[in-house]
């Protein structure tokens, strides 16, 4: 019997299983794909037959499967699309939108959606609390996707830091999943972040003085920039994110999702609008708070980008964690880095 | 890229991973196997790993993490010797004990060691009680392994249902487990069984009144012998069971644990044994409560089982689900068959 490798784009075992994909749909995704069945196919109709179990728990009064079936339908939308690029993804992702609303109210604790107006769109996020009797005002982290990674996707992370006792907030920025459509890859997601971060610090369940943000791949960069530029966060993780992008060690379906996320005509000028948008050395000598940061060796994304964080960050408590063997996001090395940033999130954000 | 297949009685990607083996470690195992490390020294040094994160957390304040870490130290030594047979066994099989009776007051919620008198011995067993404000008193399922599948090894299907409301008791029975060096396979689990429900119904958390009783592979057998034969049970799932031994179907890894549980000098001395302890077929015909048959059309066991459960148990409700693609105890088919039980509990147990 041979082993599954970790290596593939859109088969990415590691990544899938740890967000919530059974073990047994990425088996039999493997099949259909040396059968040439397509891949945004497979997971649209594995999307249908979960939608179709949550459906039927919830009429059957079974709320807590209602809401874990319809999640899941909504998971199999995200990676349907994540790096797909036909005609066909924006209704996907509308669709994933769509089944992640239908399972807020049911998931355990349930996700309350937040429009949060700015300019002339809005921000749609969702914000879940602990369960249980609550010890006063709680902590509470912010959680951001990345170049294909979207707020309907850290349902799992935000499980580790709810069961922690931490409250979870996760929206869609610039360039991500419910947002793209208005607005497209942009300089200052921060702003998007700071606005989210207006409404937290007025939430009598919370506490102001113990958010935290998180971001994961993208989503690191964009965790810096944030704290880096609101001294109201009170700890930060980059998860596998960078500061510059090195464009010539970008993979080609990051290319092509970088010039889908910034709406360009070739790959070329999205490489000009990445580099320039997505700087952020420039900020680091501004961010102060304690700062986790965690990077795969075996990433494509150089190790040097930690370096230039320990350089840069010289004004924040580090600690870097760079594992050996761990790929983009150490997601080849199962639930342990997760769980250290979740309890690092803990003890920061400790009361 | 090949996809892992669920065929093989060790590397059983379906059943590990649904009861809680990161799937990191599966992949890990399957390339140690083929490098011919041995399946006993792999898992134990997975345990040791798990055990040290365990106790760094515990000493860190970290109790989450800690629990998690030393049950899944725990699970790691279960399946380091579930079908290993040489001298080494034992040790391994105690230290899955003591690993999993250490992270206990650390799981949410708490399993509570329980040890039973009975005979000349003691019943070990774990009480779990749902998290949360609990309206009146809870119901329970009383959840039984199977040939070589232990108390230890429940703890996701147990989460199922403590999510749902209800609560949980597991414990190991003749032949099984910590009982095995006091007592191997007998003809009376259902004394074991019913020696647990006469606690059960004296606890005040608990309403006498619902309590089911849930048993996987051989546990399935258990669990019809039990609530056959205490009419206390309000609810029984047979997962995978069977109420006679078809001997000639039985694969040879599963004829070795025969031995090994019925401490006998032979495969022939076994299989006199087994055949005249299991047989249940007598007692079918006072099974009276509402019944839930789970079976996979691929399973070793013959589909006649599900037959002969249908025609004897005449005086119970039975609800008889056969999975076409399901392979033993269905650990093929990802989580869905276990929340479907999971849900039948929950409405049968309803108040």
């Amino acid at each position: 019997m041979s082993v599954p490798t970790f290596n593939t784009a859109m088969l990415n075992w590691g990544r899938l299983i740890l967000d919530g994909i059974p073990f047994v749909d990425l088996s039999e995704a493997s099949t259909a794909l040396e059968a040439n069945v397509s891949w945004l196919e497979f997971w649209s109709a594995k999307a249908d037959h979960y939608e179709e179990l949550g459906t039927r728990a919830l009429a059957d009064g079974l709320e807590l499967s209602g809401g874990y079936w319809l999640w899941l339908a909504s998971l199999c939308c995200q990676y349907a699309q994540f790096l797909w690029f036909d005609d066909r993804r924006e209704e996907v992702q509308q669709r994933k939108v769509d089944l992640y609303d239908r399972a807020a109210p049911h998931l355990s604790p349930p996700a309350l959606r937040v429009e949060l107006p700015i300019d002339d769109t809005f921000i749609a996020g969702y914000l879940r609390l602990p369960p249980g009797p609550r010890d006063g005002k709680v902590a509470c982290v912010v959680l951001l996707g990345g170049l294909e990674s979207t707020k309907e996707e850290s349902y799992m992370f935000e499980q580790l830091l709810l069961e922690r006792g931490l409250a979870t907030f996760t929206f869609d920025g610039p360039g991500q999943g419910e947002m793209l459509a208005q607005v497209s890859l942009a300089p200052d997601f921060e702003r998007y972040t700071s606005t989210v971060l207006d409404l937290l610090v007025t939430l009598e369940e919370l506490d102001p003085d113990r958010i935290g943000v998180l971001g994961r791949s993208l989503g690191g960069c964009y965790a810096l920039r944030s704290a880096a530029t609101d001294d109201r966060f009170a700890a930060c993780v980059s998860w596998g994110g960078f500061v510059s992008v090195e464009w010539e060690a970008e993979p080609p379906h990051d290319r092509a999702s970088w010039q889908y996320v910034t709406k360009t005509g070739s790959e070329e000028e999205a490489r000009v609008q990445v580099e320039a948008n997505l700087d952020t050395r420039p900020l680091l000598p501004r961010l102060h708070c304690p700062t986790y940061v965690l990077h795969g060796a075996l990433d494509e994304i150089p190790g040097e980008q930690v370096d230039l964080i320990r350089e840069l960050a010289a004004n924040a408590p580090l600690t870097v964690v760079v594992e050996p063997l761990g790929d983009h996001c150490c997601h080849n090395l199962g639930p342990a880095p997760r769980v250290a940033m979740a309890d690092w999130l803990s003890i920061r954000l400790a009361r």
